[in-house]
């Protein structure tokens, strides 16, 4: 018997690490960074030979419905948020659906937002992640660390189980600098890319016995019928849960168990060229340089200027004696920015809201 | 009997170190760098007390007729030069355009594209220097200097005529820094603002003097009716000239004569918040400025960001951890120079001319 697969993609952030490009109606996932299609039809079109469309799922929020599904269009499932609650209660509302149609099926959550260089590396992966779901494993993809990043949460492995695959000894959060190096050094330590797979009946399991007051919310809306019961029985559910992360509520608890309840938790080493795309810094690397390391996407023009990211979605940029800056011009707003300071970018953000600014949002 | 004075205002740069607000078909004359009316209309509003609309003359290129025409309306003379030959065949052909019509005229010629502080100080002082021109002396205004400046010309002024009028000693070209410092330390020097006052006969037996081809071609043009022969009477006389500016063809020689032939050259020493706004740099100064020093024109937001020059002609500009900039958005392009480089602006548009990118030209 053949499990169906099903892949939950969660879609629900903002991107504003991205503005002025990714904006509050269009955000990161639903552009395009690094050329091509939007991130979002990538992070689809990655896991299609894996997953037919009727198992897609996209958990966003409400007011991306209609965008995601006017370019999606109405083959896979989305479902609209009616307020950000973090990844957990996204998930626990994903496999609940998912039991409802398939008893057995196996789910692959995905951020929407990553960039993947080798996709059949990562499908590979992925179906070693499958194997051991079958076997009740919660299963997260541990990433082969390219250098000691701070701002990543790392997965101590453990047990070898063969083919890549490690029982996880431990979570761990953004570490400190001597720490990262530490992790990367010592050849044990994978970066935690936020991808899982198990059995919706697995998570549920654990949401069960980790997170009861998620748990019961769920069970509840499913007697109500779940997504059939409309928008308003979903605010009403929904719109009283903590904002808990599946990694801090689910995944780090699990992984303490000793001995685990069921299988406990493995992680799948892997190795493809995965990239968050945390900021302007991490998208430039993937634009054309000119001789003085200028990176740009669109039309720039650079006179004794070496350094600089410029993305250019209208018209021209023009550097004169300048370097090590990031220049966004994106519909109506323009961003300068230190390149060491491409991760604050949402900090203007933030200033623009304040500001009641919304045109700029 | 009143003498008729008449204005002329040089009006045919191309503003490239505006650029990108400074464009071809508007170029910085066109514009409004300080706040309020365009810079030509500030030139013609400042002198309109002297001289009444019908004897205002404007000297642009041809491509400029029709847009200062319609700013300007049909009450200043606008004549189209064919092509630019610098400032000396510009005065000539005005000149005896306005010997035509007053034969005794006094000719006040003005750049068009500075910026003036104190206009009743200004008007004073070229009521002063119409006294002097009504004596048959070259009369240019001198201005007092504010810093060493190398970019600009200087005058050596001589004996004392009063009134804060003297004979010039000599024209100095651009300094070098060290020479620029003595000039300023002397109390002996005056920058060179390119402001002029002469009888129109004055100035026409001086160009027979010192630059006798142009002498004749503007006789030969007038032989044939001047302005009312028409365009093709005008390129056929003017597009062979050499180009030339009044101070190097005839300022300089006739402040060499000893003894002046006539009166010979005078300078007005003026004290009025004269700029000829250079550079957006030299803009700048006339944009209020927050905390951090950043100057704004338009709508900006600064997080972090110090000493930086904005103009934001649509939407916003935002700038986190970064100074001393100029930032310049405006129509289809965006600027981003270090201050220090804003006097090579131009050569930005050197190369956007060089590379085809017309429509940003």
């Amino acid at each position: 018997m053949e499990v169906p697969i099903h892949a939950v993609v969660l879609a629900g952030g903002r991107g504003e690490r991205f503005w002025p490009r990714s904006r509050a109606a269009r955000p990161k996932q639903l552009q395009s960074l690094t050329g091509g299609r939007t991130m979002i039809e990538e992070t689809l079109a990655r896991v299609s030979p894996l997953v037919p469309e009727n198992r897609q799922w996209i958990i966003t929020s409400e007011d991306l419905v209609a965008a995601i599904r006017a370019l999606l269009g109405d083959v896979p499932r989305i479902i609209g948020e009616p307020a950000g609650r973090n990844t957990a209660p996204a998930i626990a509302l994903a496999a609940s659906e998912i039991m409802k149609q398939d008893a057995s099926a196996v789910m692959i959550v995905l951020p929407s937002d990553h960039h993947i260089a080798d996709v059949v590396a990562f499908r590979r992966t992925l179906e070693r992640a499958v194997e051991l779901a079958l076997k009740n494993y919660l299963v997260t993809i541990g990433l082969v660390p390219q250098s000691p990043e701070t701002g990543y949460g790392y997965i101590e492995r453990g047990r070898d189980l063969g083919a890549n695959c490690f029982s996880v000894e431990r979570f761990r959060e953004k570490p400190d600098r001597k720490t990262a190096e530490d992790f990367v050094n010592s050849g044990r330590f994978l970066w935690n890319g936020g991808i899982f797979v198990w059995k919706a009946g697995t998570i549920m399991e654990k949401i069960a016995a980790y997170l009861p007051d998620l748990y019961r919310a769920t069970r509840e809306w499913q007697e109500r019928g779940g997504l059939e019961a409309g928008a308003e029985a979903l605010r009403h559910y929904f719109l009283p849960l903590q904002k808990i992360s599946i990694d801090y509520g689910v995944m780090e608890p699990a992984s303490r168990e000793r001995p685990p309840v069921g299988s406990g938790v493995a992680v799948v080493r892997g190795d493809f060229g995965w990239d968050d795309l945390g900021s302007w810094e991490a998208a430039g690397r993937y634009y054309p340089a000119d001789q003085a390391g200028n990176r740009v996407s669109g039309t720039a023009l650079a006179l004794e200027a070496a350094d600089n990211i410029v993305v250019c979605d209208q018209g021209l940029v023009a550097l004169l004696g300048v370097r090590d800056l990031v220049v966004v011009r994106s519909g109506n707003a323009v961003l300068v920015c230190h390149r060491d300071r491409a991760q604050e970018v949402r900090r203007l953000v933030e200033e623009l809201r304040r500001g009641n600014m919304e045109e700029y949002l």
